[in-house]
């Protein structure tokens, strides 16, 4: 898709999920936008991301008609705003529902996953142990989440996917790779039988299903990095 | 003001930045609201936060018509929305302007002001004249945006108070604690002239001037905390 023609370009990066949310924004509004891939490597950052984003210095970002926004919960607020008439809201109407969609979401970004990063760095099966423990109540707490907003409909958002599901759903491939990397079952049948449901929709909804990472190919580029001795180079994408 | 008649309830604290940028919207609003002052003592925490804001455990709390909404940023998009008709909108109407609001919001929340944070705690000379640098260079940033969001009237929001006012000016009565300690002018004529007259013009506000702390009760606040060897609870005010 020609920049001229849209007029949207995302700067982003296949494997990470604040890419990944955007993408799948884009899909359900029905925009069509140029996708430029980053390079991962913190010194080899294009001039164009510099430029764009020079607070940050961090994907993803979008750019509209020459205007660059930056942090991913902004975007998805920004293409919900601008694009208001193209296809299902991504936040709900009525105030204290947006409110909730807003909170979960950064309980999400702020509190539930980081635990998956501080699982790969814990050596000790003493620590390793707490925080699986701290994980499963997470996903607990976003299976109750999930009976009260999606009023038992196929996702967060109701019938289509809204806030929650693109913020949760971006982290997909990366709860995949964990669950192969450990043996653990974050969603699944016994404890959040919704929230497996919920992700096996999710992968197949023609909004996200070409951009959720392959769990084979992201295992391949971890194992990449890790050898490299480039591991935090990981903390790139995961943030 | 009785809960009965409003409706509205806010669990929060007199020197908390993140309880008055709360208080200033609900003003600005013209919403009637019970204040409930919580301990600072993180041992203290009342029966009512715990329930209000299970999840984090912090103020500020909103609770009106008995739900509860936690987490401050979240807390003045409730206000907007909820409130829509009454009195000036505290994001702007674009989109993109919204964004921008956004971003600056969080970048004076995650960016800025931590680094008043970290000079308090730095002891070395060298780390203090690096930081020092920093929050300069972000007030200059913040000078520009100024230009930028307020096309020149009184405020960031225009002609009234909007987010990043609101934000920013949170932290009036903190910056200006800083400065009594080091010595430091952080909004000053030389460097940041819009935004001097901009700080001056907000703690004169209708719905800031007696919300804002006054630096004097707030360097006693200080000082006894200090004092009592409690200083990690300041963290608590400050996050």
């Amino acid at each position: 898709m020609s920049r001229v023609i849209s007029g949207v370009e995302l700067l982003g990066a296949w494997a990470s999920p604040y890419s990944i949310r955007v993408q799948i924004a884009l899909n359900l509004k029905s925009i069509p936008y140029e996708f430029t891939e980053e390079k991962f490597y913190t010194s080899n950052k294009s001039a164009r991301l510099l430029e764009a984003n020079p607070i940050h210095k961090k994907i993803p970002v979008l750019i509209h008609d020459s205007k660059p926004i930056s942090e991913s919960l902004i975007i998805l607020q920004y293409i919900d705003e601008k694009w208001s008439c193209n296809g299902p809201s991504i936040l709900p109407s009525d105030p204290y529902d947006r409110a909730m969609a807003r909170f979960w979401a950064a309980y999400v970004d702020d509190k539930w996953f980081p635990a998956f990063k501080e699982l790969e760095k814990a050596s000790r099966d003493e620590d390793r142990g707490a925080i699986i423990e701290r994980i499963h109540e997470g996903a607990m707490l976003l299976e109750e989440t999930f009976v009260k907003c999606s009023k038992l409909k196929a996702y967060f958002g109701g019938d289509s996917l809204g806030y929650i599901d693109l913020v949760l759903g971006s982290y997909l491939g990366f709860i995949e790779l964990t669950e192969s990397a450990t043996g653990l079952k974050i969603f699944e049948e016994m404890r959040t039988p919704r929230l497996a449901r919920w992700a096996q929709r999710l992968s197949l909804d023609d909004a996200a299903k070409d951009v959720l990472p392959d769990a084979q190919k992201l295992f391949e580029f971890y194992m990449m990095v890790r050898e490299s001795q480039k591991l935090e180079q990981i903390n790139f994408l995961l943030r």
